[in-house]
């Protein structure tokens, strides 16, 4: 089976409240996806940097072993950028600025060579973009998206036509909750399921996550961390760990789909534990079953 | 085994965000309490209400086979109010009024009868009645208090005494940040049980609960629920269920508490179906266990 990517890559700023602050590291949706898909098997990634991008922010993604022949070095134009800020509950977090930049030019074209992707993973772009790549790729098995506020309201038809064409939907509850004008995430999901996807997740953050499938329900806490020093990207490494498993596994049943969400988790758990991809440039896939056996004997409650 | 509990017994005014209000029902933390453990066994009660407290309020009680002989209905006093609103999250909510009336006045006494109780249960109460009642229990097993705010911020030492004294802690996550400045549940947890009791378990209402034992860890989301009428009295229902299961099988151990705050978390989110304690007197242990059994299902990452 083989996993593909299309999501932001970018140059980040975070400060977090202690007054800590990491300068110009590299930052993104795809590169915490990929980075945590990695553990599980071979990802592909299709998404643009400016001429500005550093040639060592290229590295940490042959080091995962990403396929980058569909990352395109675009001249003339900038690369992503964000500063974000967090909360003291380091759940929440501002965003002192951010320049979409390259983002908000076309996709760069899909390789030929990743035409037979068969799980698919759309990462945060317009919803027109994410619509021009579904059908790019014929064998598709499980296309999976995600979404932000920006484009729930500024291109609410799209997004829906999107929502309505992908079997799955990995989003945080502010979103859910925005898309939907219900407060409770479980509301939301029941919602979102009559709309198009076979599957909704619901993250929570530090409150984990909730799966509503058309065959039942599934929730999982987080993994108790007192090592929280940088949360970005721990949504994008939840969903890159569990897309990875369900393609290497090639099994997209609810069972499957619970283990996936943990190994998710699992993989978000080290993320947090350094600034950027630091961590997950630290850790082996034992590492990750290691605290994944840890983790479901947590919640063993049946013994 | 024998449980006992001393709480508040009271009468709530409720109101939810879609305009529904509940006027001048049974409420306080021990009716809640004592009708979740009632599912699991027998429990006494330690409580006082005014002169004003309607005989039908003390028909749950003895409907659910609570031993009252040590509830004293005091001349001259006032049963305790309390009037809440709840936001649109269903999660948070503010007090509109309080009158704490009896429960600033003496506990009324422990009967006799019920020296040889086990395990013990020390609802929310000022910290100098629960060191009062500790040591009322020659033969307990287990004591476990709750505590808020208010005496959090005005009763510090001698809540940590009883921090000191007691084998758990059951309290809500604003409280644990409250008591250790740690806006990091785990971590608050992390430093309450260096404080002195065995087990702290942090409840973070709709996202679950976390236990903090000295031998490790267990981390439990809530049932996902659409139908959530009002939450008041989960967090005791949660308590009561959870005490009344260790009671039943007389074990303590990190497994037998993880199981135990499953049926906590089991008896809770019928709870919060109806106003007050309407659906802890339509449901059956029966459906308790069946529940357990879905949501053990929802949990199970290593099929």
């Amino acid at each position: 089976m083989s996993l593909i990517v299309t999501g932001s890559i970018g140059i980040d700023t975070i400060e977090t409240p202690d007054g800590k602050i990491a300068n110009s590291v590299l930052g993104g949706s795809s590169i915490y996806f990929a980075g945590a898909a990695s553990f599980f098997g071979g990802v592909r990634l299709v998404g643009a940097v400016g001429e500005d991008f550093p040639d060592e922010f290229v590295t940490p993604f042959t080091d995962f072993g990403v396929d980058i022949a569909g990352l395109e070095r675009r001249a003339g134009s900038k690369t992503f950028r964000w500063h974000g800020k967090y909360l003291p509950n380091m759940n929440d977090r501002e965003t002192v600025s951010v320049d979409l930049n390259v983002l908000i030019e076309d996709l760069p074209p899909v390789p030929s060579a990743y035409g037979d992707s068969e799980y698919v993973f759309l990462a945060v772009t317009s919803p027109q973009n994410q619509l021009a790549l579904l059908d790019q790729f014929p064998k598709k098995k499980l296309v999976v998206a995600d979404t932000i506020d920006l484009y729930i309201n500024t291109e609410a038809d799209a997004l829906d036509e999107v929502i309505k064409r992908v079997d799955g939907l990995i989003i945080n509850d502010s979103e859910a909750e925005l898309l939907t004008g219900k407060t409770n995430a479980i509301e939301a999901a029941d919602e979102l399921v009559k709309r198009g996807p076979t599957f909704v997740v619901v993250k929570k953050g530090a409150h984990g996550a909730i799966l509503r499938h058309r065959d039942g329900y599934a929730v999982l806490p987080a993994y108790p961390s007192t090592r929280v020093i940088d949360p970005t990207g721990a949504g994008d490494s939840f969903a890159g760990g569990m897309m990875a498993y369900l393609c290497a596994t090639d099994d997209t049943s609810l069972p499957s789909l619970k283990k996936a969400m943990a190994y998710g988790t699992m993989v978000a758990s080290y993320t947090i534990e350094a600034f950027s991809i630091q961590r997950l440039t630290e850790i082996s896939r034992q590492d990750i079953d290691s605290r994944f056996a840890e983790f479901a004997n947590m919640l063993e409650i049946t013994a």
